[in-house]
């Protein structure tokens, strides 16, 4: 899937990534990053809202297997069951979001389940960064499920 | 503190709040509830965002714990430090998020240990609702350090 592509999907379809001012930067198998500007996504003490961390964090891992899912071929309906975010530092500038799975192993055992059975289940790591740090890392868990 | 008031703020200084229309729905001093409708928070399943849930949860609890402090009359500057959401069932229609202390004492003794330490750390809950049932669960451990 080419970044435009899945950009354009979001902001097609998704309007609160449009609000953000989204934007997606690469798309590997195991892994993806998503950027946004401060502007949008300020907050009182002029760093990025909470809110808006949250929502790119969540996106990316969303993004990482939604796009693994299509390159493959495979017709889903993907749910997030859980996330927990750990903020370590607040986030002064622009942005990104890298979401990745743990191994290439990770990704192929899930495709591999999910065509065997149907369904499957995942856990997806992003670290949201400025600046070349990490400020703070999410860790979320998905099912995916066959579009019916 | 007014509903109306805080929602001003909340449009003024955090863009976000404004592009996913939250309304600030009733405040008290030990629980606050938010609104968003579904339309701007609307996903690719014709149900609500998950970043849409994340934000909406988090900024129930900031502004829960905000308009707290606010009315003691106490300057100071809230973080949040991690969170974790579980994701229960699709939110499918306009939204709540309530957030709320786990009793009448933990909002006291948050409040009279910043008075005394200039520090404290207090963990919120909040449930993410649609038609009155629970969608999402959401807790988040903020500190409140003094404003410089």
């Amino acid at each position: 899937m080419h970044p435009i592509e899945l950009e354009t999907y979001l902001h097609t379809f998704i309007p609160l990534t449009k609000a953000m001012q989204v934007s997606v930067l690469s798309i590997e198998p195991d892994s993806l990053v998503l950027g946004a500007p401060l502007k949008p996504n300020i907050n009182p003490h002029q760093t990025v809202f909470g809110g808006s961390v949250a929502t790119l964090a969540t996106l990316s891992a969303w993004s990482l297997l939604h796009s693994r899912l299509v390159s493959e071929g495979l017709q889903a309906t993907l749910v997030i069951r859980r996330s927990s975010l750990e903020y370590e530092r607040p986030i002064k500038t622009d942005f990104t979001a890298r979401a990745y799975m743990s191994s290439v192993q990770q990704g192929e055992e899930f495709v591999e389940i999910f065509k065997q059975q149907g369904k499957a289940r995942i856990e997806i790591l992003s670290e949201v960064a400025c600046e070349g740090q990490c400020g703070v890392r999410f860790k979320g868990e998905f099912v995916v499920l066959k579009a019916h």
